[in-house]
């Protein structure tokens, strides 16, 4: 492979090869759950270079697995452990190309941290409202690889619904300008949302065009305790109708999950925490276009008809911006407290929101009868229908031991109750590698089947991050 | 061809296989520019016997043109002239499947009329907010085929952006089921997508799941004089900045569209007729989650910094419905004026909303110079970098002979000037037969390569709906 690797060094310069050294980098996984080994990470400088690159190891019959940050969940950009695959990573490639006020948009390269396009956005007046637990690591090119999705989902869309436009090289090196940036253009087949959610399996993307929005003139957050998910879903109901596109975020958190960061962040004041009253509580922000003042007597509006109708049974409103930012932490501590608790199984499923509570209902009972100790740690975007629907291993015994007895059976159980409800199992994490056995389970076969005949068309050599997605 | 059309009989009754007597309805196009021969017209019942229909067309190799309200401008529906090609009509399958308040979405079948749809869920208490001058006729079918767009997609975006999942029989005659209604769904590559605004050449739309909005408390309508389309662009910015979300619609019309309605339909009293400091009009939606006084105080807000800015030189704020209508009524009118006017060339382009006014600006330009007494009838759905730039034919001499000889030189111009721009030379209605050519033309060549790729992975026969979009 001595060829390949030079044709490669002459492509980006032979300090963005990498091939000794430590790469655990490049080559471990987010969560830690699986070590590859590469046969050398590139990291091309622009998107001609990538198109060489690609060009050169599909002359070379070499596998191809493209990388962001590596932060994803599902194992999707590390390589396998061959030792015959390259990383291609698009960390150099990290310049904000253009941003227009006017057209609400801008034009960015794969390898921007999505924190640094929020960041380019608010200077330049504007919102780029994409935000997820990884925003300061993760890039864009990995969060529209996975059509990421985080808080703001309920008012903003995935991270498909923000993108206008992609530049990809395709697996045969081509590259695709398709940055036009327009919000109507029905020219053909939507190439654009193929490869949003493709993860890297049907060609490279090297920049995209996203969507901007006005900045909100106030953002509001509230914490309220509400008596069951029923109510919460109910209180989801009067927010959109009472807020309108002012809901800009609503997170459900059960006190299990909120006493875990009792616990491990004690510092931490949880509101509510251990109340009877509150099996569940929910977290509310309020974006308005008007004021502070303003959003104050909407929310107040809002949360004084919900505890009429018994939605809610206490709440209280950040009083500024330290206080909202203390709320939202608490919620985002959930997985870190879970991690200090010890070992658990995480899913990421979606579910109708109106069947929500029954699921619920039903997958807790299921999961309480077949597995001894099992402790529910049930969080997420209940805006989107998306559940963090994870399990604890049990306060005794050795956490160990029960995933290595039980994690397969926890994971047959929520997703065999999922398909039930017409769920899904992979809400916004993607499907990688640790879920691809999944998806051949559990999608359609008619949709598979075309899913097949599509990677086949655009990468017959199979090429592009092989074994992700489709097995 | 007695078998096949036995066969059919067999599948969706006799009735429902039309093959003599007067198809014009089906054979001829919206805008009678193409009339084709049927081999027969097809009208199935339900998705079953959709599928049996495509399973037996695929079997005798016969091509298939699916047909919803048959209201397309780009000769996408109706069959070729050769008498070989089934009509699959689309329109008793008008069931509203589900209404789901509480997941706001609502699973429906592809022949619902849209404005039923939009009925369906006023009835219920919530909003469909798609809406396009065909609303009375089309079916939401035809929408999703050709990602309709229309006068509220600033807001809510174009059909793609409103649908949560399909249902579609493939040209192999095999029902998908992607009905879910999730907000959030990462289980493999987006065949939705790929599906919407593919005109029929991939496979059939049965049903569809879309998403549902709140009611506004109210929707409050002003009809704006600006100096400029600079000054036109700078009060959409200030519109998305003062009402955020709550602008749902903003169209812009130039006076020479008014002065056609003004002229044709003299009842409608258009604001700012004529006036000098008014070459552009522009009208606003306001929809408030709040109430009327409130969307009232803020479009004045708006309007003030307006003025003071000098974006706007004159407006009119409808006092109630019937005024808000009325000013809906004649930006609705200019169609139907041009048509009175006579024969014209229509176009259907989008640009960067930062480059509108230098487009407009350069082609009026161009063609003023290029095509000898050209009247341009330019308005559109500017909040979308949407612009109908059509062409009047001169106001003397013989319509007919204007367009046998300029329409495809203007087309030329039009086209040129905005592939100049790095614009779409079809935004919202669809390529279908018309465009083909131009799509050819002007499409990126690794993005056809790609398109074709997909269409012969998913449609080997080549049977469905052939030469519409890929030549």
């Amino acid at each position: 492979m001595t060829t390949l690797l030079d044709t490669l060094r002459t492509i980006v310069g032979p300090a963005h090869v990498l091939h000794e050294g430590d790469l655990t980098a490049w080559e471990q996984d987010w969560r830690r759950r699986v070590r590859g080994k590469a046969l050398a990470v590139v990291r091309p400088a622009n998107t001609q270079e990538v198109a060489a690159v690609v060009k050169a190891c599909a002359a070379a019959g070499t596998a191809i697995v493209p990388q962001g940050g590596n932060t994803g969940l599902a194992v999707g950009s590390t390589p396998d452990d061959s030792g015959t695959q390259i990383v291609l990573s698009l960390t150099r490639m990290n310049a904000v190309r253009s941003v227009d006020t006017d057209n609400l948009t801008m034009t960015v390269e794969a390898g921007c941290i999505l924190q640094n396009l929020q960041d380019e956005a608010e200077k330049a007046g504007v919102l780029f409202p994409l935000s997820l637990a990884a925003e300061g690591s993760c890039t864009i090119g990995g969060n529209l690889g996975t059509n990421a999705g985080g808080t703001q989902v309920v008012r903003y869309g995935n991270a498909r619904d923000l993108c206008l436009g992609l530049e990809v090289v395709t697996p045969q090196g081509e590259v695709w300008d398709g940055l036009k940036g327009l919000r109507k253009d029905n020219t053909g087949y939507d190439l654009r949302d193929l490869f949003i959610g493709s993860e890297g399996t049907l060609g490279i993307i090297t920049a995209a065009t996203m969507k901007l929005y006005p900045q909100p003139a106030a953002n509001l957050t509230a914490w309220a305790a509400v008596p069951s998910m029923e109510h919460a879903v109910a209180l989801l109901g009067l927010a959109h109708k009472q807020l309108g596109a002012g809901l800009t975020g609503f997170e459900v958190m059960g006190q299990f999950a909120l006493s875990l960061v009792g616990k491990h962040m004690p510092q931490l004041r949880v509101p509510f925490l251990g109340d009877e009253n509150a099996p569940w509580c929910v977290l509310l922000e309020n974006s308005d276009s008007e004021s502070e003042e303003h959003a104050r007597a909407r929310f107040e509006s809002l949360l004084e008809t919900a505890f009429e109708m018994g939605c809610v049974t206490d709440a209280v409103v950040a009083e500024n911006l330290t206080q909202a930012h203390q709320l939202w932490h608490i919620r985002e501590s959930i997985p870190l407290a879970q991690a200090e608790e010890g070992l658990n199984i995480k899913h990421d499923i979606s579910v109708q929101i109106s069947r929500i509570p029954a699921f619920v209902a039903h997958t807790d009972a299921v999961l309480q009868r077949e597995i001894p100790g099992v402790r529910l740690v049930n969080f997420g975007h209940l805006g989107d229908g998306n559940l963090h629907y994870n399990v604890q291993a049990p306060a005794e015994g050795d956490p160990k031991a029960f995933l290595r007895e039980y994690e397969a059976h926890v994971n047959h159980l929520v997703y065999e109750a999922v398909a039930q409800f017409g769920g899904s199992f992979s809400a916004e994490h993607g499907i990688g590698e640790l879920k691809a056995d999944k998806l051949a389970k559990y999608q359609s076969p008619v949709a598979l089947s075309m899913m097949r005949a599509i990677k086949q068309a655009l990468d017959p050599q199979g090429i592009m991050n092989p074994k992700r997605v489709l097995q």
